[in-house]
């Protein structure tokens, strides 16, 4: 057999002899191999600009011109590209962490240039991030049970950053799931979830997750009422039975953990309590909820009765629910409690009698509850109503000490004056949702049914940041079509940044290309740097990887992103380095009875070992750590007909455990792309059929 | 009790006033109010441009060039990003279908904005999309099923859009599965997967999915080689039992879905194949494979032999194969075949014999496989060679007439004598991977270590396109980092339309801000309009929710995708209307001994009916239509605590199985957001414990 060399030029020969040293091989691909230890930018590729002043000569404004006529571009379009457009290697300024709906996870969207920068898996295994396909004794997937069963998504609403003074601090993220009352804490240094912890006495939430100026709590306010504790109660026994409730997870920061045991939940009516928001600064201590269907409906459109959404929203006002947190804690800590699910919680009479609770009225389907940086103002939209309506600090605190009651809701809870609460009341157009705030003394406030964002301006001591009249629409931008939330720039903070706006819109129906019968979402990023009417959309980004509600946009550098595990051996679920993480040079198979241990090691581009061999029926517990340093050396690992995908950033360690029931010969591979030889990392798991001996040798 | 009204205005009475239309409220919301039927664009709302020719005068010239200065942008970067941005409203040139790598979905990516248009679930289950959420019979996750376990990951590599004529035809989108060879079905009318099936005789598979020219066959070419069948065999005895394969499916495009029992697998010797490619035009008729291992290395760095990296790369050349499919076809209609695990499989003998399969060396670690456009030439790119490979067919076809051998490999394969087929090697760089083709006769190389796009010029009837000598490198176009495929537009077709090139880069390092240790990878957006050395990277588009590997790039308008679906009641699975689904005003709940079917109606803003009551143990069969006629109008619905959520496209009908095993309350609500009163949208699962008595009416 004979083969004809191709004509060997200088350069394949030089690669040939590299290739000679084929341990090392792998390495070749490594753009970062000049960096024994983390760091962020190789210096060998990193493009480096020369900033020097622009000047746009006549030639370029014909190329700019012509270019613009070519793809049917106004010059404002330009405009908008270039506030948009940044070059390759330079970063966004902002950073959205965006709640991903009924997808069950988080995506990181940057600012300006609006790019989805990366999912987080939270609620959904995902196999890219090697979330929960280690196997059977999978730590996601045991955190994803309730009641014994795997709930394995989740409908994620309202992130929540962590804040140390009301400020961004970067340090945590919150986000918490409708559908089943579930919370998740995510780490920021390495963008993983690290927690879940399911509600015990309620199905679902919606008032998730919000956190007090210190992040000492994380707020979950329930949504549709049910009998505490997951009981069975007839349509009937709605208004004896139902309930609803707000609980206040205890954050241990240092822990990055929610302390179970030192968390509590209030008791409600069974209104359906709806958004919550932790005051700060003046209003420091209150939380504040807005509810509907404080008509206790029950529907029955089935019975020829009015549906829910009519039965829901009769009233002409409902109640914005005013908690006294610090006070609740106090009672919490006395002792004065039920235990329900073994969770305590602070009875409605309880609340009532200890200055816990109050309630005061809003206008009718209210939605969203928004406390200004400042914490002197509390804004609720009203969703079938085209104001929103702004309610004082100073006044409500006033009113509980005065008692100024306008009465008792059939629960007990005093409700405070409304006249004597109010601040003003301020006409935006219809379909008001929720406002957030910039550093100008403006609030934005998104109008679903005119499919715009209304700015208007705040008084009292933002009266004078601004040259209009306070408390009055300034402008509206139209966005399209239907918007929910919107974000600004630390716009839930005390110190909101401005400048940019995203609008959060529900329906894209025309602005992309149609994506079969289910389309995107669609945010809009608006530019309000510029006060008074000025306030263009600049870009329409498609998000069509699950149905974002709300999000929170923080300055980048914020973050203290770990860009590789700080130590090899690192497990991220106790973050610290793993005892039994394998080191290199000590890779072997250990079998102790039908238990096989594996320690492996990952490195370019080889696993060692490379063959495994197991009897069928062994248990299986398999060990490897990625021994790589350079940022972005990645590699997965997967078992082929196992279910078993994992994600092992540099430096990290992870445990898989699997019975081995199915004979045959597998091969196991590396899933992220790592160097040039990738497909050559990889190796062969056999499972000899049962009755056989074992052909491996044990180390 | 006394609640003070607020002021109103002329608005809020004309809005409460509708709001006594309580059952038709919920559409105040829809911005498609005036479509009775599928209609892609609501006149209301479609923004209206008026194109007429800019002149860009000094002012804006001055504004501009302020804005690149306080940007720190280049004239450069404001053309890039001019080319790149598109209005509010105006819809994407090309659709990149791209693989999710071991995401195991895909995603959809416009260009030349390069936004992320929408994720395709495939085999992961996928909550936004309500896919494999339909309880315990769920025909998603029946699907993912593998010798009766839920394998629910995929590592998706190569996607195929369906071919007519050897052009994409905008009808079906295939994609295989390389940890657990499978290969999906994706129907583009309504973007949905439709079917999987698993490949019985091996693991794991890379060359899949490549279509022929008229999709008769998606072609699925092994990877790690097994012995045939999923048995056991040992390292020692891999030359005699383990075996590499290609399989053809046959497609039957009016079923739309993959006949298994008209499909058949071809043997091979355990090299491991890698990627595959259909020859068109000259070349139809041929398939063309290429494969590294031809060493059949078994690894075993554990007990110091050399890692699979390096054991299978000491041969110089590897072997391309190809296989006549056309032949095969009739061996296999003519029943020369051996069955595997039931599949029908040509053994590697009867190719020999029947003229199926010959070889021809390639140079070393070879990578990629391309047929140009014309079918005249085979390019092969070798990963550790700094050329590419450029094959004959019209000489490959004369050899094998001729019988110009070499050689025979050790399983008795006829090696086509190299010097005979090659028509040209071209030098190009380090780590040549992949090549694609653009309207001006040039072919464009990815160069995974250069980290660089090679454009260089075809020889041929394309030599009069271009003016540069033929086979000869024009331009190299840094990109960053570690390109792995490369896409142009319509680039795997018989007329590839140029304009643009996506370099599918596999680290992105310091391109954008860090998101953990996990980074995304980075697609960049090269413009080839231009020929010769022009070549400019527009555009850096991260890629955050998975790692893809190759895409295929369509041109938009040749999809004919359905904004809704057809008719009221359709079944996605069987794509046509379901005598099961449940009609507006038929609603209702009917017992039959314990199981309980529930009739459902969802439109905007209520499901009916809105309480469901049945008894602990009962099995539930729930089916909803979604009776939504307008673009957008989804719905979803999902049942708390029971882990099920559906995605709804207007239209739909979904039916959902499962045993009420859990006593309580569960609210069921619409978790897509769908007008003002969405979260009113919602009722009650009631589940009585054991014992007592249903008190739900049954009709």
């Amino acid at each position: 057999m004979k083969h004809t060399h191709p004509k060997m030029s200088r350069a394949t020969w030089a690669l040939t002899a590299i290739c000679g040293f084929t341990f090392a091989l792998g390495v070749l691909a490594e753009p970062a191999l000049a960096q024994p230890e983390n760091k962020a930018e190789p210096k060998s590729r990193r493009r480096v600009r020369e900033v020097k002043p622009v000047e746009i000569t006549p030639g370029q404004v014909s190329d700019l011109q012509k270019l613009a006529n070519d793809r049917k571009l106004t010059v404002e379009d330009i405009m908008a590209a270039a506030k948009t457009y940044l070059p390759s290697g330079r970063h966004d300024d902002y950073l959205i962490f965006a709640s991903g709906g009924h997808s069950g996870q988080m995506f990181v969207i940057g600012v300006p240039t609006m790019r989805l920068l990366r999912s987080i898996a939270v609620f959904t295994p995902e196999p890219w991030q090697g979330y929960g396909f280690s196997g059977e004794k999978d730590p996601v997937r045991e955190h994803l049970q309730i009641n014994g069963k795997e709930i394995n998504w989740a409908d994620t609403h309202h992130p929540a950053l962590s804040e140390t003074a009301g400020d961004y601090d970067g340090e945590f993220l919150f986000i918490g799931d409708k559908a089943n009352a579930r919370l998740a804490v995510i780490d920021l240094r390495d963008w993983e979830t690290k927690q879940i912890v399911k509600n015990p006495i309620t199905i679902s939430d919606h008032g998730a997750a919000f956190v007090t100026p210190n992040t000492d709590y994380v707020v979950e306010g329930g949504q549709y009422a049910v009998p505490l504790g997951y009981g069975y109660a007839a349509a009937e026994d709605y208004q004896k039975s139902y309930r609803g409730m707000v609980t206040f997870w205890k954050f241990d920061r240092k822990a990055g953990r929610i302390d179970e045991s030192q968390s509590f939940a209030i008791e409600l009516p069974p209104y359906w309590q709806d958004l919550f928001d932790a005051g700060k600064l003046a209003s420091d201590g209150f939380v504040f909820g807005n509810s509907f269907n404080t008509e206790m409906a029950t529907g029955g459109v089935e019975q020829g009765k009015p549906p829910f959404e009519a039965g829901t929203t009769q009233r002409d006002m409902d109640y914005l629910h005013i908690v006294d947190w610090k006070k609740a804690e106090q009672v919490f800590k006395a002792g004065k409690i039920e235990k329900v699910k073994n969770f305590a919680v602070i009875k409605l009479d309880t609340s009532i009698a200890e200055g816990v609770l109050y309630f005061t009225p809003e206008p009718k389907s209210p939605h969203g509850v928004d406390v200004t940086p400042n914490g002197q103002y509390i804004v609720i939209a009203g969703k079938l109503d085209p104001h929103v309506t702004v309610y004082s600090t100073e006044k409500i605190k006033k009113a509980i000490a005065e008692k100024k009651f306008s009465g008792k809701d059939s629960y007990g809870v005093p409700i405070l004056d409304f006249d004597s609460v109010k601040e003003a009341q301020v006409e935006l157009g219809l379909g008001p949702l929720h406002t957030q705030f910039d550093n100008q003394g403006y609030a934005y406030t998104s109008l679903f049914l005119d499919s715009a964002v209304a700015r208007w301006s705040l008084g009292g001591e933002y009266a004078d940041k601004h040259p209009e009249k306070p408390w009055t629409l300034v402008t509206k931008t139209p966005v399209q079509y239907n918007i929910g939330h919107l974000v600004t720039a630390e716009g839930d903070t005390v110190s909101p940044d401005g400048q940019y706006l995203v609008a959060m819109n529900k329906w894209s129906v025309d602005r992309f290309y149609p994506t079969g019968p289910l389309l995107p979402q669609n945010f809009q990023l608006v530019d309000i740097t510029k006060n008074g009417t000025t306030m263009p959309v600049l870009y329409d980004s498609p998000i069509g990887v699950g149905e974002p509600h709300y999000a929170q946009m923080i300055k980048a550098d914020k973050l203290k992103t770990w860009t590789v595990y700080p130590e090899l051996g690192w497990n991220p679920h106790t973050q610290m380095i793993d005892p039994k993480a394998p080191k290199a040079g000590k890779e072997g198979i250990v079998r102790e009875g039908s238990t096989v241990v594996v320690n492996m090691t990952a490195i370019r581009s080889h696993f060692t070992p490379e063959n495994v061999e197991v009897n069928e029926g062994d248990r299986v517990i398999w060990r490897i750590t990625n021994c790589e340093r350079s940022q972005d050396a990645t590699h997965g690992f997967c078992i082929g007909g196992y279910n078993i995908n994992l994600s092992l950033e540099p430096g990290e360690f992870t445990e898989i455990e699997f019975t081995a029931d199915q004979a045959g010969t597998y091969p196991f591979y590396c899933t992220e792309f790592c160097s040039a030889l990738h497909l050559e990392m990889a190796g062969y798991f056999r499972v000899k059929p049962a009755g056989a001996t074992v052909g491996q040798a044990t180390k």
